[in-house]
């Protein structure tokens, strides 16, 4: 279990035009003959996790140059996700992949349910004493707090749970995408793409992080421009504060 | 089963805003108390889909009021995605629900093993005669092509599968959302989340989806410029088609 070798954004990998991978024909870069270091990515699922934060940049790190992604959880099996709708497999346990080269920590509400459970946060401490990079989107972020990687560094979360950083020694920010060294943390749930793309760059190099753009064809167009604090109607942002705070 | 009535895009629901599922309490917005028409999503899997094309629109649509999201196969059972490496779970047989109001058809490498799949084909064109929407993302419109459904529209696909398409008698065109009356395709990958906006506006109203869009924290970054052929390097664009070309 190789991690990923750190590299300066700006160096990118000369054959990276090569490695495309490709949805039309599941073509995963390695195939098409591009040499790189491997990259062993764990994804930890929990009940009631979020899917799109867990998927949206499997989607991307999937198709890096020798990438290997592995869905873990306590025990393998079927992880069910946040509305009940979707079941995921965790292939492995999460003692089977104790030191990956990158992980990433997705959010959702089961997140809470995990701020205290040992095993999960022995393995977060193990893997990032190890890890070329140690990431999180959305709540996976208070997951990476509780573990202790975040003691006095900015680190971002979903919107309605930015302060709850700081009871980790962090200081929150409403970036979208919070670089601290080899801790990357991302916002809320769609923002796990864009942090994979920088991932993407700083491990493979720009090209390629702009090849797997193209391949995914992320040239966003939202209908609204409503998702962001900053950007959507102040009584919908307060609409929703309220409602989430009566469920707590 | 029933299907979600078909609203103009600026008749938003009044209640709307009551019903924000929050990825921070997996409140899916019927718990939160709107009332309103339940919508029968059936998203079809298959052996090689692209995970994203399907996880995408699924965080979204999950989120309208009354949402039941199922997704299906041949056989209930696991499904593995196009690179071998994520595993999700079919609920049900593809005739266990053969007329759920919003059907959206995932692309990937393995949909044109499918082509010519009766089975699929079949449950694509009953589902179709009942739907009030029937949708897909990137080479999903090839099924739904070859199921007869796009014979005379516009439809998008993958931006290397477009020409594909016109085989099926559609037109195709590089928006990255086609709507055409209950059709609407969506291009490659990342598309579905941009098209699954667009219907819940449709479906619950443009207030209802702002809220949603917020609640995934969909203000993309893209942290390049380069996710479709208008934007990327040409010489990136020639040298994808020409390896995609080399393994078909």
């Amino acid at each position: 279990m190789r991690g990923a070798s750190r590299r300066p954004i700006d160096s990118s990998v000369k054959s990276s035009r090569k490695g495309t991978g490709t949805p039309a024909e599941a073509t995963s870069a390695h195939r098409l003959g591009v040499c790189a270091e491997p990259v062993d990515i764990a994804i930890p699922l929990y009940d009631r996790f979020t899917a799109l934060d867990a998927v949206g940049p499997y989607e991307v790190l999937s198709r890096l140059p020798g990438a290997r992604v592995t869905f873990l959880a306590h025990e393998p099996g079927p992880v069910t996700t946040d509305n009940g709708m979707l079941t995921l497999t965790a292939e492995s346990a999460l003692e089977d992949l104790p030191r990956p080269g990158l992980v990433l920590v997705p959010g959702g509400p089961g997140a809470r349910d995990l701020l205290d459970d040992e095993p999960m946060l022995a393995w977060i401490r193990e893997a990032h004493e190890h890890s070329d990079w140690t990431t999180s989107v959305c709540t996976g972020s208070l997951l990476l707090g509780a573990a202790g990687v975040l003691d006095g560094l900015e680190a971002t979360s979903h919107w309605l749970e930015l302060e709850t950083l700081e009871g980790f020694g962090a200081r929150p920010t409403g970036r979208r995408v919070v670089e601290q060294g080899k801790v990357v943390t991302s916002a809320g749930v769609s923002s796990g793409i864009d942090m994979a793309l920088v991932l993407a760059a700083r491990i493979a190099g720009e090209d390629f992080a702009k090849a797997v753009q193209l391949m995914i064809e992320y040239d966003p167009e939202p209908p609204f421009d409503s998702g962001s604090t900053d950007k959507a109607a102040p009584e919908l942002v307060r609409t929703i504060r309220e409602r989430v705070a009566g469920f707590r």
